[in-house]
Formats: structure tokens, sequence, C-alpha cells
């Protein structure tokens, strides 16, 4: 019976709220972002550590609405001129932090004895960045929207296409299957639809929903409207579903409902849906999910993850003229892989280009980078401040 | 793979809340309450007319959790000196308007020729009230705190514990187990220690939650209480979720916290979760579902359903005192069956005493008197002002 269902994920939910906000509370007591902690508890309490929470469909539901709608609050609070402004070291930025990885990430797999397109795709894999780990700590922190929050999110965005290109590449070159113009269109296609129904219908549709008689009227709207463009952004643009909220985020902020559907948006977002997402990030990590004849293969893998995103995203804002330690703060920004590592990942994992133990080192890896990048991105701002 | 099914439910999601907030303000524009729209929304665009959306679990998560939320905050809005002058009353129209359809549904259905232990149950079902769409239509037109409204919420409360009672007997008598004492000692168990708990610890904890270093911990925090007291309420109480989280409402009306979390809950409830609630109630209904044979037995009981309720209901108010108009507003306020009958009618299909046409006439009946209540509801308070 489906209300059993329901009814028995009543307490799991509970219970995930109230450990996320009470390790978040902590993590924050000790001077780091309060979403360390709250990813820290779902590896804690799920497989790898204490097993007491596992991974479902309801925690897949909420933990998605979750990240489509912080970067759908991220796109709020972007300054689109400094965008602008830092558009071409975003450029910069993302296309050394994606050749970097892929081209290392690759070597090393080969060099460790896997065939060329398993190691191809393990390189496809840590190109990927998931910013919402990042741009929530800058929110944290209070530099969203400086000169390298804006970096980061518009590295992150141009970073989410090319690493479906590169993906795609590699999955039509090993399966013979796929055109790269046709992938090319549909995203350029999602891009320009998106952004021209938004100019044109965007006003109106919120002044008709804020003047509708019934309760939470443009909220309601405004989810509507986030939840279509999450989905058409992955299912018509072959892009992530969290760029397409970034991308609706934007342009609602140029509206006069910005600041009303932000704090009601976070509302809806802190208190129920991103605690989720934070903390399912975890429950990927199992235990024993790891051969003990990969360990070595896997830490390489890791610093490999680090350092190609440090350095090429670093050295891509470098050469725009960004000063070194801004430079390195945008590199630390990207080093986070999270979710969009992850579906690659199972992309791979199903279509049988990645065998099930490289799988589970991915993962891990993914884990791994997403939850030091608060705490790097913090001890980069904290010298600053010391100064 | 689970992000496949929760991405492809997304454009269900943001359809669902766009029609219900549409059919809100169509209901609303014609002087009916919103939430009259939002339930017809559900019936037509559901499998018995267009087909459009079909229950699933996702749908019974957020509807589940909606109704949890809106008795939440019916609750903190429920004026606890105003429920104790009416608590005879209530408990005088719950019992005549629990004994009343038990009666007639059992008489009608033995006449019409079905076995003992279905007739009763058919009684058992029709006993049910679900307060909700009354509570909310009682809030639109600013009238839940008075006389009335506190009434219907009290009664609701008090048929809620004496329906469970004669559900678990009629089943006990079914299929012979199941021990009328213990089920009294569970439920109030949990009433007295639901109670304790809160007046003990409520205001700490949520002092506690209010200083985490967290966004938005207060509410979380509350919702983390919500979620438990409902389902201790049914899986420990054998009471209905939702008069666990009526009842943390109704405590938590005492704290200072109160408005804060009352406007910041409202935001949460009615932008997302209420209205899948709404819509999904009409989802239950299912084209062709009554057997024509049925239809008289249908057109009857569901009579049966609403005079027994207007009458038993109101004369137990009439008795206490209360005028005729306000006694008809109290029964006609507990004439929706909503939810509670549907979830108490599948019980009764899985333990097989109810059989598959019966239980869809009682389907079928618990709608409609869903859909009539908040019109009538209405028509009974424009007469007032029409005076």
């Amino acid at each position: 019976m489906e209300r059993e269902v329901v009814l028995s994920f009543l307490p799991t939910f509970a219970l995930i709220l109230f450990l996320s906000k009470l390790s978040g509370n902590i993590s924050a007591r000790f001077g780091q972002p309060a979403v360390f902690g709250e990813l820290l508890a779902g590896l804690i309490f799920g497989p790898a550590i204490l097993n007491v929470v596992h991974m479902n469909e309801f925690i897949a539901l909420f933990s998605e609405i979750g990240v489509i709608f912080l970067m759908f609050l991220a796109g709020l609070q972007t300054d689109l001129k400094e965008l602008k402004r830092v558009g071409l070291a975003a450029f910069s930025s993302a296309s050394f932090g994606v050749i970097l990885p892929l081209f290392f990430g690759a070597i090393f797999s080969l060099y460790s004895g896997f065939g060329i397109s398993e190691s191809v795709f393990v390189g496809a894999v840590l190109t990927a960045t998931s910013v919402s780990i990042s741009a929530q700590t800058l929110m944290e922190l209070g530099r969203l929207r400086s000169k390298v929050g804006m970096t980061i999110l518009g590295a992150a965005v141009i970073d989410d296409v090319l690493g479906i290109i590169i993906l795609s590449l590699v999955i039509a070159f090993e399966l013979g299957r796929g055109n790269i113009y046709f992938l090319l269109f549909r995203i350029f296609s999602y891009l320009f639809l998106a952004i021209l129904v938004a100019k044109v219908f965007l006003k109106r549709y919120l002044d008709f929903f804020s003047r509708l008689k019934v309760s939470r009227p443009l909220i309601a709207g405004s989810i509507v409207l986030i939840l279509i463009y999450s989905w058409c952004a992955e299912v018509f643009g072959s892009l992530a579903a969290i760029t397409g909220s970034y991308l609706i985020g934007t342009m609602i902020s140029f509206t006069e409902y910005s600041e009303r559907i932000s704090d009601r948006m976070s509302t809806l977002t802190y208190s129920i849906f991103a605690p989720l997402f934070f903390f399912s990030v975890g429950l990927y990590v199992e235990r024993g999910g790891l051969e003990s004849a990969l360990y070595l293969y896997a830490i390489v893998i890791f610093l490999i993850a680090v350092f190609t995103k440090i350095v090429g995203c670093g050295f891509g804002a470098l050469i725009t003229r960004f000063n070194f330690m801004d430079s390195l703060r945008v590199g630390t920004g990207m080093i986070s892989r999270g979710e969009v590592a992850i579906i690659v990942a199972t992309i791979g994992l199903t279509s049988s280009v990645l065998s099930r133990p490289v799988f589970s080192v991915l993962i891990v890896v993914a884990i791994l980078t997403t939850v030091i990048t608060p705490i790097l991105l913090r001890a980069l701002y904290r010298t600053e401040r010391d100064l």
C-alpha cells in the first residue's frame, strides 16, 4: 500500500532534518561552513559508517528538488553585470578546468591498465563540477556576489556545457551513436528559447500569478517555472537540471518580485529540501565499496581530481588578470564534483563503459572532493581576514 | 534508475501546482472557497474525466505531508479557551455524528443485500470525518476561531477517536483478533505522553533550535516535531496522523514562537504541499469505477452520508444550546469524509471485509462529500451576511 510506504518514510525524514541541522550547527561552532556538517552527517549516518539511513526514492526526490532550488537561489543572487565582467575569466577557468582533469584522469587510468574507453570516461567524469556546495559556502561567507563568486558560478555553467559535450563524444565514440552537431544544436536552442521566453513572458507571468486569489500564488507560480526550466534543460537541452534553475533564477532577479521570492524560497529550501540534498550526498558511499587493490588508484585519482581543478581553473583565472589568491579561490571553488559526477558516473556504469570497481572509486572521489571544498574555501577566506 | 523516475515527476508536479492555483483562483472569483477549485481540478484532470494525471507515490508523499501540515496550522490557530468552552458541544456533536451514519449506513447496506460484516463496515467508513477541508474553508472565511469553528475542530478529534474504536471493533469482530482495552490503552497513552512531553520539553526544544547557527533552524525543528508527532499518533496511538499534527500545533500555539512558525509554515504548506493534497483527493475517482447496478445504492449512501452528519452533528450541537443556524453549520462542517474515509475503506478492502464494488462506492461518496462541503459551508455563511 502506497500510504504505508509514505508513512514509514516520515520518521526517516524527521531524523535527517534533525541530524542535518544539528551537525550544521556543530560545524558552524567550529568555524566551518554549516554545509560541511550536513555533508558529514550523511556520510556518518549513511551506509559508509553507522548504516542508519539509506538512499530511497523519496530522499532522491527531495534532494533533487533541493539542489534545483539551491541553484535557483544562487541565480537570484547573481549579479549579471559582474558576471559579464568576469565572462572571459569564467570561460578561461572552465576550459583549463576541463582539459586538465580529462587529460590526467585518462592518462593515469591507461597507465593503471584500464582500457582506452574506460580511461577516457574516467577523465570525462573528473571534468564535472558541482557548484552548489561552493555557492552555499560563499553565501554563508557573504562572498557569492564577489568577483570570485561570480567567476565560479559562470565557470560552472560553461563547465557543464563543455562537460556534456565531452561526455557525449566519449559515449558516441564508444557506442557509435549520437551526433555532436545535433547535441550542440539542442544545447544552444534550449539556451536561446529559455532566455527568449523569459524575456517576453516572465514579467506578465509573475504579474498574473501574484494577483491570483489563492494562498501564496507568487511562490507557487515561481516553483512551476523552476521545475519546468530544470526539466527542459535536462530533457530537451541535454544540460544539467540545475543549469535550468540557475538560468531562471538570474532572469527573475531582474524583476520587482526578486526579493519577495528570494525570502520565501529560502524558507522553503533551507527548512526542508536543501538539508535532504546535502545529507543525501554522503549516502552514496558504501562500506567496503572499494576493493583494496584499488586503494592506490583511488588516492591518485582523488589527488588528480583536486589538483587539476585548482591548477587548471586557477591558471585560467590567473591569465585573465586575477591576482594569485583570487585565482586559487576560483580553482578551489571548482573542486567539488558532487552529484554531477555521480550522475555522469552512473551513466557510464549503466552504458557498460565503466566497470563496477572503477565506478565505486569515482563515487568516493566525488564525495571526498565535495566534503573538502567548503573547508578549503573557507580557509582561503580566513587567511584574508587574518592579514 | 532512481533519478530518471524523480526527473520524470517534475513536469507532473509543475502541472498539478499550476492547475491547482489556477482553479483555486477561478473558484474564488465565482465566490466559492479556493479549496473547492483545487479539489475539482484533481477530479477533472484525474482518471475520472480527462485522465491526464495519475496517483503515484510522490504525489502520495507530498499530499500526506500536505494534510499533516494543514492540520498543524489549524492547531496553531486553535483557541484552546474557546475549545474548552465548546468541549461539551463538540463531544455531543461527535457522538451523534458517529451513531447516525453507523446505524443508517449499516441498515441500508443490509437491506440492499450485503452481508452483516460488510454492512457494518460501510457504516464504520461513514462515521469518518476529514476536517481539513472545512478548516481550510473556515480559514478562508475568517471563521476558524469562532464558536462554530472550534466545535467542528474539537468534534473532529473526538470523532477520530470514536471512529477508530468502532473500526477496530468491527475488524476485531470480523477477524477475531484485536483487543478493545489494549486499543483504548494505546489511544490514551499516546495522548497522555504526547501532551506531557510537550508540556515539559517543547519550550526548551524550540529555544534550543531557534539558536542554532544554520539557516531556518526554527522551522526545520518544528517540522521534525510535526512529523514525529504525526507518525507516533498513527503507529503507537492508533489514531490518524493528522490528530498528532493538530495536537502539536495547539501546544506550539502557547509558545512565543507561534506567529513566526505560523507565517513560515503557511508559506511552506500553501506554496507546495497543500495544493498537492487537495488535488490528489480527486485522483482516487476512476472512470467506470462504479458498476451501474450500484448507482442507486451509491446515491442513497451519499444521501445518508450527508444527512446523518448534518442531522446528527447538528442535533448534538443544538442540545448543547447552539442556535439553529450554528448547529446547521457544525453539522455541515462535519460532512466531508475526505482522505480519512478513503484510508478506512482501503483497510476494509485489504482485509477483505469490503468487496471491490462497495469500496468504489465509498470512495466516490467520500470525494463527493468533500467536494460539496466547502460550497455548503460558504452558503451558510453567506446567508448571514445577507441578513
